[in-house]
């Protein structure tokens, strides 16, 4: 595990609760995703700074990684099967998933939610949208603290984010690249124990 | 099980081995993908025909299915958390995937492949450019027959598809939809038994 010892904050970027926040990063640049109060997920996304079209994919991932979710020392796959991310370090009880959806506006609807209710998909846009690239592709969000067991017959279940105060995963880019961060907004089932929270995107040095 | 006994076949698409077909049904409309000569993987893609912007999404049904894959009687959902198709009947071993990307010319590249091989991804492209989209996202594949266990600790293996000659799944389409069958290609890992085979698409009556 990388410590705190090793590490230079260059920048702190606040991603407020319910919010979704984004930076540009060049290639080799490390940055970090901590969740600041415990028990809140992260939905991180990853374009190609030169190429929106180029994003992280899970399904290319796990087929480069042979398992659900990359180990540190792993690294994420863009659509066109090139390393985007490295998992460099994970400061928490390594408990992430990339089996589920970011969630919408549709999501909080069928959960029974009246009018309008933040979603990390807005919030992924809106940020993209800010960059200049208003009609992203949605990829499948890297939920980063989001505790969704498989069971042995396949089933999952979807439990309460188990980081404590401080948490983080450390990653790093392996081409210039626009991240993206929503501080899950979903209060209505228990994954981030229905008190959304603040959290932040460390840039290091 | 639905059983031959109870279904009309009204056409077979035939589905050479390692290529692509594809045909625009109509909501409520049944059909059946059938391994003809087994242990053979068909990737399966559906687009809502009248916004192809709209596909069959994995991580949405996953979320809804509370499940790696769905069970018959359960439904697969849009990009845009809508059911688009509905699993009729398993005249399989039951064992399919939607956790691996289509294959594609960067995944034979990196297995070593010299030149050009054929792949689920360009079978796709293909038969959706003759139907004049020439440029329509690669959702992740609905991977019928494909055997990619999960282990305990997350991780996952490679197998061979357990099927049997006139193995089947049933599917209706609860949208106007195109549907895409990729007899997949892959003859240097094991999942088709390193012995690529035909499939066909029979639309039901």
């Amino acid at each position: 595990m990388e410590t705190d010892t090793n590490v230079t904050v260059r920048e702190r970027i606040a991603v407020p609760a319910r919010e979704g926040r984004g930076v540009r990063i060049g290639k080799g640049q490390s940055f970090r995703i901590v969740d600041l109060e415990g028990s809140q997920v992260g939905d991180l996304f990853a374009f190609n700074a030169d190429d929106v079209r180029e994003y992280h994919s899970a399904h290319h991932t796990r087929a480069v990684v042979d398992r659900l979710f990359p180990l540190p020392g792993e690294q994420f796959q863009s659509n066109l099967r090139r390393p985007i991310m490295t998992f460099v370090a994970d400061d928490s009880p390594g408990v992430h998933d990339m089996l589920i959806a970011p969630c919408d506006p549709a999501r909080f609807e069928q959960l029974g939610v009246d009018g309008w209710h933040a979603s990390c998909q807005e919030n992924l846009q809106t940020v993209m949208a800010d960059f200049g690239f208003p009609d992203v592709v949605v990829p499948q969000s890297i939920n980063l603290f989001m505790n969704i067991p498989v069971r042995p017959d396949g089933g999952i279940d979807w439990l309460p984010a188990p980081t404590k105060a401080g948490d983080s995963v450390t990653m790093r880019v392996e081409m210039d690249c626009y991240i993206v961060l929503s501080a899950c907004p979903q209060d209505i089932i228990v994954i981030n124990d229905k008190a959304p929270s603040p959290m932040a995107i460390d840039v290091l040095d």
